[in-house]
This record gives C-alpha cells, structure tokens and sequence, in this order.
C-alpha cells in the first residue's frame, strides 16, 4: 500500500523534532513572547527581503484565513476569492461565521485574474443599488492553488496594481507555499510575494512542519490589535515556543526551501512515470500535486493499493484523483506507486 | 413627469390611514401584544386556511429575511438560493453578518427549481469533504422573484417535496407577494404557499401598507423563541400594534387581494401598451414588474420624462430597466407613462 | 382603567398624521433619499446647532443601538455600559450578536461616572494580560437613564473629557431624549450633547413619533459607509419619508419640546400627587418615568384599575412600580390615576 | 532565576516526545481520522467510566471554550458564568464573537453555587422582560478554578441537579484538571465530573502535552455536528494525530495522574515552605497555583531573581501574586525558589 492521498501524513522534519527534544525542558513565556519566535521572525523577514514586516505563527490554515480576513475587512466588506478557494468551499463557512461575505469571481485552473477583480470591483462602483451590496474589501488567493497551479509573477504584478489602485489589501494564503516557491518554472520567489501581498502566509503544516502557518503583514500598522484578535479567534497557542522553534529550524540553512524542492523532485518523477504508463492528466500541475483522469472500474482496484485523494467527477466514466507529494516522499515510495498503478 | 422606478414610492391605502387615525390616541400594550395584532393573525390564519399558524409582524423584508433564517438555521449550515436571490445580491451580506453562507444554485429569470436543489443536496451528500463544508440547512425562494417571474403550483410541490425528503425547511420571502397571487396565469393561492412552506411571508410594505412583512410559520413549534430572536435583531417595533392593524386591514375585505389585482390590471395595461410602441420586452412577467430593453441613446432622453429602475446593462448598446406598478398606479399615470415613451 | 404603563402605548402626535395623511399619494424615491429627510435632517442640525452633523433615521431603539455600536467598534473592542444600560440588560443580547461584549460599569440611578470609566480604562491599560482582554472602545450612555435620571452638564462634560482623553467615542442613547431636555432642573440642553457626545440619538418612538430614532453622528467621517451598515442590519426603512416626516414634523414650531414639556409637566403633577397621598419614592426622578415603592399586598388590588410596570423586587413585602407619563397624557388622566390610587 | 510564572513553561513530557519520535515517518490520514485518536478515545471512555462518550481533541482552552459554548447554544441563548472565570475576562470576548452573552454570577474564589444558578434561572423566569433578554442556555464552570480552588463532589451533584431541573447542560472546563483530581483532599474523581457533567475537557496544555485538550460529550446525540463546528472555528487540527497520540500516552499507566500528583506534592511543599518563611496567602489553594500576599517594596526585589505572574492589587501597599507548579517542576527548584525568597 503506497500513501499519495496528502501532503500532511507524516510528522516533522526530523530536525524539527531533534530541537523540540533539545529544548523541551527549558522554560519560555508563552503566547510567542520567546527568544525561538524572535529569532525565528528575523530568519523569515531576512528570507523576505521585508525589515519592517510583522509576524504572527498561527497553528492551521483554516484559522490563518478566518483570523486574517475579519482582521482586515470592515463589517460591511466582503473577500474577492476564487470560486475554487479553499475559504469559499472547503473551510465549513468560517468566513461567514466571522460576519463576511465570500464573494467569488471566475477561476481558471484555480487562479483569478487582475482583470476579473478589477471588472468585478468596476461594476460594484457604477451598480446604483452598489449601497445594498457587499464592498469588496480584500482580494483572497492562494499560491500554489487548490489545483496546484501557480500564478507568474506578471500576474501578481498586475494583481497587485488592480489592489493598490482601487485601496483593497491583497492576501496570499502560501499553506503550500515552500512548493510554488520551488517549482521549476517559477519565476516568483519569496522576495515577490512580500513585494506584491500586503499580508500573506507560509505554510509549515504541509511543508516540513507539525504545524503552523507563519503570518506576514508587509506593511506595517495594516492590522491594529493582530495579537488580540487572534486571541480572540482561539487561534493563540500557549506554549508558543513550540511555533517559533519550528519555523526557526525551517528557516535555518535554507531547509525550508531544500525540502520543498525535494517533494517537486517527487512530484517530477512521478509525472513522468505517470506519463510513460499513459495516464491521462486533468491539469498540468508544476507543484507537489498531480490531478489524473481514471476510468472509474479502475478506480475501486487502485483504491485496494494505494490511497489517493477523490477530487472530482468528470463524467460518468470517468473521476479525477489526486496524487500528492511531500518533503517527506521517498524516492522508493514514489518507485512503487508507479509499479503499482 | 410619471414615476413607475419601484413600488413603494407611496404611503399606504387610505383605508389604513384612516385606521391609525381612528385608533390614534387609544392605549395599548406594547410589542405586538395588543388586540389588532390578534386579530390580524386570527384573518391571516384564515385566508391562509392554517389554523395552528404562528404569525409575528416585522417591519422590512431584509430585516425579515435575516431574522427568519439566523432562527432557521444551526452554526454549522448554510441557505440555499437563487443567485440572484435578494439574499445574494442585496441585503449588504445580511445572511452572512449573522454568521451563515448564501449557497447560490444557477436561476432562470430568478426561480430555482426542484432539481437543481436536490442535485446540489446529493453532491454535497457524497462529497468526501463534505464534513468540511456548509450544510445546506434551509431553501430560500422568493414569489415574484426579483424577476417579477412566479413558480408554478407544481413546482412548489416540487421544491417542497424535496424539502420534506431532506427534512431542511422551505422559506418563501413573499415581499410582493400580493401581485403574485393575482397574476393572471398563475395557480398559486395563499393556501397553496401555506402548505408547501415551513415559513413565509406576507408582503406589506409594497403592497398597500405604510410597512410591514407578516411572516407565517406553518408548522408549530419549528422556531423556538423567535419572539426573543425578533427583539435581538432590532426588528421588534415598540408600537407593535401599527403592524397588526395596517394587516388587520389588509385582510379585511378582501383589501389587499383587490389592491394586488389593480396593480396587476395597471401592469397589464402598460405591457400591453409597450408592445403596441414596439418595445422589447427582456422577460414575459406575469406580475407587477415589466422589464424593457431601451437603447442606451434613448436611455437619457427617457429619464427626463420618466422615473425608472436601472436593472442591468444588456451590452454596450442596450440597457434593461424596469418599470412598477402598485396598488396606487392610477390608470391615468399609465396612459400619462405611455404618452411620455 | 387608567394606563401607565409606558410612554409608547399612543400613535402619534395629531399633526404628524395630518401631515401623513396631507402626502400619502406622493411619489418618492426610498430608503431616505427623498426631500422630508433632507428637511428634517436641516432642522436636527440647526437644533443641534452642529451644522456639519450626519443624520440617519432608523426604526427603533434596540436596533439604533445595535447598529452605531456595532458601526463604532473594531473586532476587538467592547462598550463600556452602566450595568442597568437598556444594551447591558433588555436588548436580548443585540450586542452579544454583533460580537462585541458589553464591559459594565457600576452605577447609580442608571448613571456612570467618568471617574468609573477611568478606573476601568486605566486598570485595563496596567494589566498585564490586557491583550487577552477586552479593550474598551466605546462608552454608552443614555439620557434619561432606564431610571429617569439625568447627567448635568458637568457630568457630560467630565465624560467627554475622558472619552477624549483616550480617544474612545461617546454614544447617547436618547430614546428619550426630549423628556431629559425639557426636565425642570437639568441644565442639559441639545447643543450641549451634541457638543459632548460623538453620536447620539434623538427618541422619536417615546416622543410623539409612531417610531422612528434619529441619529446625529456630530463628527463627520467618524463612521464610513453607515448606510450600508444599516442595511445589512435590516434597519432601512423603504419608505423612509416616513422617518423623515415625522421628525420634519417634530422639529417644526418648537414641537419636540413642547410635547415632551408637556408629559414632564403631567408628571411633576403626579409626582406631587403621589407624595401628597404619602407614596414611597423608589428615587427623585426629574423626568417622565416615576417610580413608587408599594407593599405587595396593595400591589393586586392596584393592578385592578391601573396599568403600572412591575421594575423590580425591593424585598420579600414591597415591590418598586413604575409610572409613566408620555406627550399624550391628559391631566385628566392624571386626575383619575391619582383617584384610583 | 528560578521561574514560576505559569504551569505552561516547558514542552512536553518525555514519554510523548518518545513517542512522537518513533511515529514521526508513520503516514496517517488527516483530520484525527487515525488510529492513535481511536485508541486514546477508548483509554478516555474507560478513565471516564462513561462508554459512549464522544471525544474530540482540540489545541488550546479559549479555542476549546468558544466552540463548545458555540455548538451548545441556540442564537437567544448565554452562558451562566462565574464574573472571575476565564471566559468572562481572559479570552479576548471570544464567545460574544461567537454571539452569545455571559451572564455572569458572583463568585467565591472562583466558584459559583448552585443556588445563585437557580437564583439566576428563577428570577430570569420571573421576570416580565424575559422575552426582552438573554435566556442562560447552559453553565460554566472550571475545576480547578482561575484561583485554584475546586468543587466538591457535593457542589457537582448540587450544580448539576439544578442544570437537569432547567434542563441547561453544565460543561465544565478542565484545562488544568489533572491537577484538580490530584488535589489531597478532593473527593472528586473524573467519574464524578463525567457523571455530572453534560461536557466537559480534560487538559492537555498545562498538564505534560505539548497542546491539546480532549472534548468529552458524555450525553451521546448533545451536540450536531460537531466535527464541522471545530472546522469551522479554525480548530481542526490537520494532523489529528499528533494530539491523538499525546492523549493516548498521557492516559497509559496512569501517566497524566501521576504527573498532574507530582506538581501537588512540590505545590505542597512550595505552600509549606512560604508559610515557614512567615508568607501570607490571599487563598488556600489546595491545587499547583499558590497565591500569595506581597509587600509592593519586596516585589521588584523579587522579580530580580522570580518569575512569578502578578494576580491583582490588594491595595496600595500590597500585591497578589502567583507560583505555579507543573508537572515538569523539579524539587530542587522549589528548594532553589524558597532559597530565593
């Protein structure tokens, strides 16, 4: 049986665990006022090419998004976002429950463009009833997508200027973000993002960590009050050392970037062979995600060897999976799954 | 210059004014307890042939719509309706200020049907993630639509028996709902709406009273203190007894069925009329709402003369607008309206 | 049977629906838009003598407060209230459902001091775990309070200092504003309050209106976008010449005044009365609402002929009761209570 | 320095991080769907007495808090609380975002009665405004106390009994119980708790895991859905695992009891040794949190060479400060910290 079905199945990088063992006896404050979420904020402001950016470590990805977008929309605002987006469909209505409207625009591949936000913001202004309708107050993405796609670094530009132009903040949820950051044909690095997001978020749960998602503000005094708020939305974690350490040892030695590119490696290799034995792709993903097209006979023999993840119904023949890599993908286990199919 | 831009552009029948005068100085218990509530929700219960109805007044249909459903609805679950429901598009994020998403499903001049409801209940039923996502927990339609367009007595049967077989209840937002039961075409009675949905609405404000939305829960016991829940959101009137007795009135005398009539009889009037100079009608509506498509050049010229609704632009060369009649177009406005086009 | 149970069990002042009646047929735009708001909002203002003040009208009390409260504050912030505050106590948690907690202060007669609000503000800036806290970020008042008590002019002026001091707004709630202005001592008048109080709210529903509360925000741009938040509170009026002519109405020839004078006048005669019949005071109140202590056996008997509010348990033999007075009490009502008594 | 400031100062006991170790490669399913949170469920039911309960595990106690007391409460409802527990003062206004009010009680060291609920209920139901406000829809206490202190077996059953009288569930916060149940003179047992209590959460963070607290429902069918809840409140944890597997090592061979035993026994000989060294105590704390009574000259000298967490001003010359214990305090650190003192 091979395990392809997410990239959170394993723990930690066992360096992570190695630096919980060495400290586990020592005695921080918590709530992430210790020297581990101290050094850990310079590594990531240095890495961003950003003195001045804020940073908070949240645990989850769900509550990073929830927490940052009632902190930055006002009550009669609402979230541009993909209709894809993970806080449109896949996050059990937390935005809502914060008092804000999700308002979608059309996706390609998981992506929204600068055009459709602007067209979208465009005829808001000029509806006559635009007072009884919800303001766009924040742009929503996600990089790499839930469909493991990526937006150019153009298209974060233009985003950008759209944002800017009409005063609206731009927020990159990164969960995946160490591998967008490592795809081959990226042209968008770590540097862009903090360039072109006013707030955005670097994902350790799926990229090496047990948990946690760092926060970046770009700009400061964008968000008054961050800390409580996130106290408030249950999203501060006590022993917040345990947050710091983790994103300290990813950030130490460029590990964080090494292990994302070695899940894109995988997720190459497993390309190819996917490709060599026929398999039909849904989307040409250049990330840690592979989305196939299966017979659905096929399917119910595949699931007795190897889990994957259901994604959608094509048609009636036929179902898209997904396969998914990690930093903690052996190259063996990749071998195997690709004997097994 | 005529003005047919909404249907509530007047006060209320002379008859209701009379009443508030006639009653003006006499003491009564505040909230909704006093005698003309009662026997405004003893009239109702009649015309809707619902004996055990439990009937509470409130003042507009936004404020309606988000009481109803923040009382019908869990933490955990979402309203499905139109995408070009008043819900979703404007109401400001109403739903969503009180914690739950709009689940819109695809329309067809503003209806919903039975089939797509069901569809969307199964996919959610067997999607994986599905513990991850907004449970469809409540329809919402409204009749007329904001198309001005009704469903037919065997399409709520429809919607209803659908409903009952997921056990999520029926809400019918009935703002207009006077000129819907007296479209010409239409098969649809108070009692039909009374025993297909859990909760509706009676429409005051646009149709004969000063303000005012009845709304009628069918089945007893559905909502738990909903007084209370009215009073939480603002929505309970101090002087509740101006609410009983505008519907007191309406439901004396066949009142409000006899007013609804004339408007349709107006409405008939000034579509017959339009046809007559050749207008392009956007939609057939059977009710009080006509829609028109103008030329963009004509457009300006128009509004000189005449007070419309701006409802979407066609493309770059067309606009549609629409034109209301009320209880309280008289046929000379008509005639006057059809002189100006 | 003599009613004096509140001061909302009348419609309206005679002239307000004359003036009803005078324009029921006009056409006018909806949602305040139309030339009876323009007008009354002129009057409120030169009233106010605060020329740049920014008035809305909304329904109800419960709902003013709940919207300007939940319009005033940022996601992490809470209302400092008197404990016995109509938000703190009697709203059904309206504010609790907007998410913000009421922080409640000690109070006397329904007042609080702007020493009590400095202790709070300064404990709170001191504690050291103040981030997991609440942060005070609006003080409500209410003039009259729940008891008929009124601030004095220094009272005001040592609040607004305070409010200052720490650049936190102040809110008034005045539903019953025009019988604290007319009150025989108090030396508050509506220029006063409009220079103390950030926004503040001037009753119509308790004075003479059928319902309605205007809200003067006097610093401009203190609240963004305050129409759309009152629609997505449900709180629009669709016809809102409703509101706009009735305060119109009200604030024509000095009538607000005078008819609140003329309810303070029908009260210091029963008050008079009561003590010269040997009534136990509950507390000196200046203002509409007079409150008596009687023992529990009288009390049935009492309720036989009188219609009085139960306010609260003294102790195991004496109940305190209140009587209002409102603009439609006659003194022959008076006359008769007094005889009943 | 010795360093006593709180009871969440380290990581983790030794045994879970062995055990994160040895599971760390382990590929699970996501979302507590794996087989370490199936076995520590089972070894909780069995500590608890209680076969069918439903468990959940969640991260931290305010997250824990606000969506228990989200899940459990209809939208008129608050929660009977007393004015010094951690929900009315320390989490930020987390459960009025949620959209519930606390009603809070007076408290004796940290306590509420039984009488004061019923108290509370009667003069709710008695109360002619009722309708007008918050009904308390559910109790919460903590055990131990925000001051340490704890109920007795009797105060339980008496607070429970008057929960079924009003049919309310009690839901008991446990994050720092394990200290409670090993309290010497305590005569309450996690039998108890699961028997009087309808929920209720056994704490993880202060008592020997990294984070975690297990959710125990012990009334089957209480709550609906309550998986999507904690998804919803940004509280599922991706890797489920990781708190599955600290529970299921915490509830092996007595672990949790004999480490939350191990912080009494140094908690009693800190209490000792304070009161040998002539120290006041504010409060009898039989728990690991030791309040005591400090001179305000003394205090900065102390802080020199301490970390303790300041309590509260007693008065101006005095301050309440407080010592905590954990299950990770070695005896030579208490003996190095009354050498301090």
């Amino acid at each position: 049986m091979q395990h392809f079905a997410s990239d959170y199945m394993e723990g930690a990088h066992p360096l992570i665990l190695q630096r919980l063992l060495e400290t586990n006896m020592e005695k921080t404050p918590g709530y992430g006022s210790d020297h581990y979420c101290d050094s850990a904020k310079e590594k990531i402001r240095k890495a961003c090419h950003c003195p001045h950016a804020e940073i908070h470590f949240l645990t989850g990805g769900t509550q990073t998004n929830a927490t940052v977008i009632k902190a930055l929309l006002r009550t009669y605002e609402g979230v541009l976002a993909p209709e894809t987006g993970h806080i449109s469909v896949h996050e059990a209505g937390a935005i809502e429950a914060g008092g804000h409207k999700v308002l979608t625009l059309p996706q390609e591949a998981g992506k929204i463009s600068a055009r459709s936000v602007e067209e979208y913001i465009s005829r808001f202004n000029q509806d006559g009833n635009r007072a009884h309708m919800v303001k766009p107050g924040l742009v929503y993405i996600s990089h790499p997508t839930e469909y493991g796609s990526l937006y150019s670094k153009a298209e974060l530009e233009a985003l950008s200027a759209v944002c800017k132009k009409y005063a609206i903040p731009l927020f990159l949820d990164g969960a995946r973000l160490g591998y967008g950051l490592m795809a081959k044909a990226s042209d968008v690095t770590l540097e862009t993002i903090a360039k072109h997001c006013d707030v955005f978020y670097i994902g350790g749960t799926k990229v090496g960590a047990l948990f946690g998602e760092a926060v970046v503000i770009t700009r400061p005094h964008l968000i008054d009050n961050f800390f409580t708020i996130i106290k408030q939305q249950g999203a501060l974690l006590a022993k917040g050392r345990l947050l710091g350490l983790q994103f300290d040892t990813l950030f130490s030695d460029n590990l964080y970037f090494d292990i994302a590119k070695h899940a894109i490696d995988m997720a190459e290799k497993l390309k190819q062979g996917l490709a060599a034995k026929g398999y039909r792709f849904y989307f040409q993903s250049p990330t840690n995600q592979q989305f196939i097209i299966v017979d659905n006979e096929k399917l119910e023999q595949l699931a007795q060897t190897v889990s994957f993840s259901f994604w959608e119904t094509l048609d009636e023949q036929h179902t898209v999976i997904r396969f998914a890599t990690s930093w903690a993908t052996r190259e063996s286990d990749v071998d195997q799954l690709l004997a097994l199919l």
